[in-house]
């Protein structure tokens, strides 16, 4: 046993216990990929698995993190502990994530219950999934009953995200430009459940109505779920109480049906590719032939080659066929 | 020379002499990776490397397709030919690219210097950034003197376009809610040239001050590139012209300063990297390997081993250390 693993095993003990700066501490240390986190890894992999993953995606402006804070809040009442991963894709620019981090904190902030993370993009966006998967594993292995993880739902780094969660929300809002529910469109056949929130808005009924219509297009499978459509008034806590017991209704939906283990094998596997074409990636970079690379760079660039010949070249010398 | 070789390299030159059918079964067959574009690829790459490729992204609403209309207008009264790459985060549940194509090519249909392909992820977001990488070199290969590429600039599929694009353009709008700006904010940084559309709304001055004051904040290295920012008004016209002129003016600057050549390296690189990373995860669940890999997946359902260390048993295996 390494020192660093030492260190990953008491900061984890420390976090499972209730320690929210040990949580993040462990949160940064595999985010950073240091000696304690690699240290770690495994131990908070066998201790993760208890947690009810839940992701919140939806289009910017539709009231996501209000949502999330009531969600937190209600689960609170239902006496389980919470941790929240916020994927913000803003910049380092505009350091807006941070701001939000706090004014979030300061509602729950003595409430040892409660730990939010926000997990920005700062110019890593390739890594953004990665580090948010991690920092669910991480809060998982810490013993929070449920893992909220909130995603602004419009690019590839959700589809790993929700892939992870075994319950996502939806997020629609009525009165939202074409353009924005577009992006929205994407998301629709991930959810689990729709919610529409901001339901006190005059076109609300409208919005619901339109998404029964197109969820409805759709052929029900017997014995599948359907993902029900429900209206929140977030800021005041309206419809949070039936939304929180359809997420509960849609875990032992996923138990029951043996979706569940399914999920659980295909998030496993997509899991295990996503690390391993990462790794492969890392090793390309780092492997002597990239850097005698730069010929096949300039016939590239020459146009005399291809890049995908170029790429074939490159796995061939480093993955050879068998 | 296969029959394959010989269909692909005849719709190069009928694309090339400006059939815009060809044009667009070209696409079709490297979007498909039917036995034609296998085939043509290396064609179609040494036939591209002419075209300015533009990436036009920005927040949702923000106008980008009024302004790639007024663009293309403007390029056509100079007689550059233009193609237009539109990537569309919607669904097959709205098919909202399709009708935004028709409704485009509506006004420019009689007009055989240009063309627009649309680009829906239609559950297909791992891919999409290839096939829009795919489309732009086709256009390039069949002469376009532009190609513009739109993109929404939320994603992570926008920064490996980014990367194409010689000179990117990210558009802002006055009075957009701070949410949807954040999401901009990510991209400011990859900005060539920033446009503030809609400059007839009240507030579009202190936009325009307001990035401004957040660009100043960067310290310019001598020599380099400050991206200027230029108000337009697309749905009449406004701005066009000078916005076309600093378009040019940029790609001058990069030939003179040796940027060009400098990142048509990079851009290459990554490309190949990115070939071979993806690749690579197909020739891995092809592999035999892969069906083989169940008791690694299961190991790591029941916690006995982490994702991480199944990944490097699994690239051990594909391709061992040297």
């Amino acid at each position: 046993v390494t020192d660093a693993e030492t260190r990953g095993i008491e900061l984890l003990t420390r976090g499972r216990s209730g320690d929210i700066s040990a949580v993040s501490q462990l949160i940064t240390a595999l985010e950073g990929d240091s000696a304690v986190g690699r240290a770690v890894r495994p131990h908070v992999h066998s201790a993760a698995g208890h947690a009810h993953v839940l992701g919140v995606t939806g289009a910017p402006g539709s009231g996501k993190s209000t949502l999330v804070n009531a969600i937190m809040r209600e689960a609170r009442a239902r006496r389980r502990s919470v941790g929240v991963v916020a994927v913000d894709p803003s910049s380092s620019l505009t350091a807006g994530s941070i701001l939000g981090d706090r004014i979030r904190m300061q509602e729950h902030t003595l409430d040892p219950g409660i730990f939010v993370r926000s997990m920005s993009s700062r110019g890593k966006l390739g890594g953004l999934a990665r580090a948010t998967v991690d920092a669910i594993a991480v809060l998982d292995a810490a013993g929070r009953d449920l893992v909220i993880v909130e995603t602004v739902g419009a690019g590839q780094a959700d589809v790993e995200i929700v892939q992870i969660a075994q319950t996502t929300l939806v997020v629609s809002v009525p009165g939202l430009g074409d353009d924005i529910q577009a992006i929205k469109a994407g998301l629709l056949e991930t959810a689990d459940i729709h919610v529409v929130n901001k339901a006190d808005r005059p076109e609300s009924n409208r919005t619901v109505a339109s998404l029964v219509e197109m969820l409805g297009l759709r052929c029900a499978e017997p014995h599948s779920w359907t993902a029900p459509v429900l209206s929140t008034e977030a800021l005041n806590g309206g419809g949070i109480r039936e939304l929180l017991d359809a997420v509960d209704e849609h875990l032992a939906w996923l138990k029951s049906s043996g979706e569940f283990t399914r999920r659980e094998r295909e998030a496993a596997l997509a899991r295990i590719q996503t690390v391993a074409s990462d790794l492969l990636l890392k090793r390309m970079r780092e492997t002597s032939f990239a850097t005698d690379f730069s010929a096949e760079v300039e016939a590239v660039i020459a146009r005399r080659l291809d890049p995908h010949a170029a790429a074939v070249r490159l796995i061939d010398h480093l993955a050879p066929r068998r």
